[in-house]
C-alpha cells in the first residue's frame, strides 16, 4: 500500500465506526501519522438505520465520508480496503490492496450479525447492520405490499403482510415501531385496495423482557408502547428456524410470513492472524487488557464492539454499544501520546451515561444514571442526543428537517424501490 | 390484474413521467377510472440527475413516490408493472403482472438511451436516465479516484481520472459542469495524496455547438463557462467505438478513459404491438396526429418523449423534454373528458416557456420567448424554476436546503459508495 514512510510512528486503524473515529480525533496534531483502513468511504451512524429500512430518511443522512473527516489533517492518510489479517510477527496487515506496515494497530472492525451457525435463517433472513441491508429491507417491505395487491392466494398475501422481528433489543423495538407507525399511517393512504388490517408484526425476544440491558420500568413501558401500537410481543421465545416462510421456534407458536428481520444476536467482526489465545470463540471478540491492548502484543489494541474486556462489572465485556466504542477510541488516543511520550498509560473505566429507545411518535425510554422516564419528554431527549450525535452539519440539519416533516405530516416520503431487492436475490417466496 | 370493474370508462396510462402525471391530475374528479402502470413506483425528476451522479443530491429528493400521487383519489388505482405488448384489437395491454382491459389508453412511457446500434458503447459506457444509472454513476466517479491511488502505473491513473462525455445537450453540458466543479472544490481535499489536476473532462459534441436547441448567444456562453471550469470541448465530432479503455473519433482525437458517459441520445421506450405504420423507426416514437392518438386507433394515445406529432414547425415531433410532455399530458385529459361529454376535441400546439441549462455555480444560460440573459441571474432563474418544478413540499425543501449548503459551503456532502458499481459490474478497467 503506497503511503509515504515518515521519521513519525505509524498508527493503523481498521474501521471508520463510532470505535475508529474516536481515535482518529484523539490522535490529532501529533507528530504521528494515522492510516485509517474502512471497508466502506463512509461512516454508518447505525442507531438510525431503522428509519432507513423504514423510508423516514435517506441513506446519505446517516452516512459520512471518512475522507471528508480526514480533510486538512496532515499525516493522516483513509484507504478504502478490507483487511484479511494480521501478521504481529511482522508487524503487517494484509489487505485485498496490499500490506501495510504499523507501529502501532487499532483494531476497531466492529461487529455483524450473529446467527449462531443457523444458516437456513442467515440464507433466508434480513439483517440490518449496515446501510446496504437497510436499503434492501425498505426495497423488499415496499416490493411485499405490491405483491400482496397482486396474489389471489389469502394465505401467501397474509404471509406477505407478516412482518417478524427477532430480537427484543434497542434494533428489534424500534424497527417493530416503525413498521407499526407505517402500517397505522401511510399504508392504508397508499394501498386503499389492500386491507391493510391484515398486517402483523411480530416481535419475539427470548428473555423474559424487552430491552433487557435497560431498566425493568422501561421494559415495561416499551412492551406497552408497542401493544398499544398493535404489536404483538412474544417473549421467552427463539426462532429455531426459516424457509422463508414458515418461522418455527421453540414453542407451539409458528407463523407464515414472508420476512424474518434478525436482529438478535451480533458478534465480533473476523480479522485473521491473532491466535486463538486472544479471541473469545463465543462472540468472536478480542480479549484485551484495562488498556484496550491485545493481551499478547503490546503494540496491537482492539476497542469497540469487536474488543471484549473482562471486567469484575462486565465479566463478559462491556455492551457493544456506541458509548464505550467512543470512549475506548479517546482513551487509547490519550494512551498511545503517553506511551510515545514515556508517560504512564491509564486504564479504561466504563462511564455510562445511559440507554434510550424510541418506539414511535411521542414513545421513547430513557434511562439515565439518576433518572428513569419514558413517553413524550423521552422521545423529545432521544431525538435531541441521536441529533447532536450525527457527525456534520447537513445531516443534523436534514434529518431534522424530515422528523420535524413526518411528525407534522404523519408520512414518510422516501418510500421508494430504487433497487429491488427481492426479484434479484431470493429465489421464490 | 385485479382492479375492479365500474360503470366508468377505465383510462389505462403507461408511465408516470411528466406526460403521464399531468394526464392523471387532469383526470382528477371524473366519472372515469384511472389506472397508471409504471415500472418504478416513483416518479423520476430527470433534470437533477446529474446532480445525485456528481453527490450534490440525494436520489431521494428527486423521486417522488407515484402513490402519494394518487392518494386519496377514489377510482385511481396505481400497478407496478413492465408492459410488454399492446392488443388494440381486444383492446387490452399485456404486462409481467397480466393483462388488463382499457377504453382508452395512454402510452407516456417516455424514453431510453439510444446508442445507435453501437453495442460496444452500450456495454461499456455510463447512461443517466434514470435514478440507479446515476447511483451507479456516482460510485463509479469515487471508485476511480480510490483506483488511482492505488495504481502505479500512471497511464492507467490518468486513464481513470478521464472522463469523456458524449453529447453536449443539456445533460452533457450539465454534468460537465458539475465534474469540473467537483475536481475544483471537493476532490482535492479528499484526494490529498493524488494529484487532482491531472483528471480531466472532455465534452465531444457531433454538431458545431453545444445545446443546439438553445440559441446561439446561450451555445457560445455554455461553451465560455465550461472553458472557464477547465473542461475540453470538442465539437464537429463523432465518438465511434469504446472499449472501457480506448475511445475512438471520427477525427484523429482518441482518449484513454475509464469512464465514457453517453448522453448522446434517445429514443422512445418500446411498446410492442402498435403495429409498424405507428411508429417510426429512426427515433422509435409513436406517430401521432394533432389530438395525439395513435393515427390508426381513436382510443389509443401517446405523449410526451414517445409521442412524435409531425407539424410544420416540427416536422420530426416536438423536442424530447418536459414542456411538451406535460402540455400534452394535461391537453389530452381535457380532450378524453370532452369526447365523453360529446364535445369537440382542440388540437395540441406547443406553447414553448423557453429553455435553459446551468453549467456551475452562478453559471446558467437562459432563453425565453422574448429575453435571453446568461450569468448569475439565469442560475437564479434556473434553480427557482427546478425548485417549483420539483414534486412534494419536502422535495422542495430538501434540494434547496442541499443548494444552499453547497452554495455557501462549496461542498457537495453524498459522496458515499453506498453500492460498489465497479466491482459487480465491470470485467476490468
Amino acid at each position: 500500500m503506497n503511503i509515504p514512510k515518515t521519521s513519525f510512528p505509524r498508527v493503523v486503524i481498521i474501521g471508520g465506526g463510532f470505535a475508529g473515529l474516536a481515535a482518529v480525533k484523539g490522535l490529532k496534531n501529533q507528530e504521528i501519522q494515522v492510516v485509517l483502513i474502512d471497508k466502506n468511504n463512509y461512516h454508518t451512524f447505525q442507531p438510525l438505520l431503522y428509519q432507513v429500512a423504514t423510508g423516514g430518511l435517506e441513506p446519505d443522512s446517516v452516512a459520512y465520508p471518512l475522507r471528508k473527516v480526514m480533510k486538512n489533517l496532515p499525516n493522516f492518510y483513509f484507504r478504502l480496503a478490507e483487511v484479511s489479517k494480521v501478521d504481529t510477527e511482522k508487524r503487517k496487515i494484509h489487505t485485498n490492496i496490499g500490506k501495510l506496515k504499523y507501529d502501532y494497530l487499532i483494531i476497531a472492525a466492529g461487529s455483524t450479525t450473529n446467527y449462531f451457525g443457523n444458516t437456513n435463517i442467515e440464507k433466508y433472513s434480513m439483517a440490518m447492520k449496515d446501510v446496504p441491508q437497510s436499503l434492501n429491507l425498505r426495497s423488499l417491505i415496499i416490493e411485499n405490499f405490491e405483491d400482496a395487491l397482486l396474489t389471489k392466494d389469502l394465505e401467501q398475501r397474509n404471509a406477505l403482510m407478516n412482518f417478524v422481528i427477532v430480537g427484543g433489543g434497542p434494533t428489534g423495538v424500534e424497527l417493530a415501531g416503525a413498521l407499526a407507525e407505517m402500517k397505522k399511517g401511510i399504508l392504508p393512504n397508499d394501498y386503499p385496495d389492500l386491507d391493510i388490517r391484515q398486517m402483523q408484526i411480530n416481535i419475539v425476544q427470548g428473555s423474559n423482557r424487552l430491552l433487557k440491558a435497560m431498566s425493568e420500568k422501561a421494559s415495561e413501558k416499551a412492551e406497552d408502547f408497542l401493544i398499544e401500537l398493535g404489536v404483538n410481543v412474544w417473549k421467552n421465545t427463539h426462532v429455531t428456524n426459516y424457509n422463508g416462510y414458515n418461522v418455527e421456534t421453540n414453542t407451539e407458536l409458528s407463523f407464515e410470513a414472508s420476512t424474518l428481520i434478525w436482529a438478535a444476536g451480533v458478534k465480533g467482526a473476523t480479522i485473521g492472524g491473532l491466535g486463538q489465545e486472544c479471541v473469545i470463540e463465543r462472540a468472536a471478540r478480542i480479549r484485551v487488557d484495562e488498556f484496550n491492548a491485545v493481551k499478547t502484543h503490546k503494540n496491537v489494541f482492539a476497542i469497540g464492539d469487536i474488543a471484549c474486556m473482562e471486567t469484575s462489572h462486565y465479566p463478559k465485556g462491556h455492551p457493544m454499544m456506541a458509548q464505550p466504542a467512543m470512549q475506548q477510541g479517546k482513551q487509547l488516543a490519550k494512551n498511545i501520546i503517553a506511551q510515545l511520550e514515556n508517560k504512564p498509560m491509564i486504564p479504561y473505566a466504563y462511564k455510562s451515561k445511559g440507554s434510550m429507545a424510541t418506539i414511535g411518535r411521542n414513545k421513547a425510554v430513557v434511562d439515565l444514571k439518576k433518572i428513569r422516564f419514558q413517553g413524550v419528554f423521552a422521545w423529545f431527549v432521544w431525538m435531541f442526543v441521536h441529533l447532536l450525535s450525527l457527525i456534520g452539519f447537513r445531516n443534523k440539519a436534514v434529518v431534522f428537517f424530515n422528523w420535524v416533516y413526518n411528525y407534522i405530516r404523519f408520512d414518510r416520503e422516501t418510500r421508494l424501490i430504487i433497487r429491488p431487492f427481492k426479484k434479484k436475490n431470493k429465489e421464490s417466496f
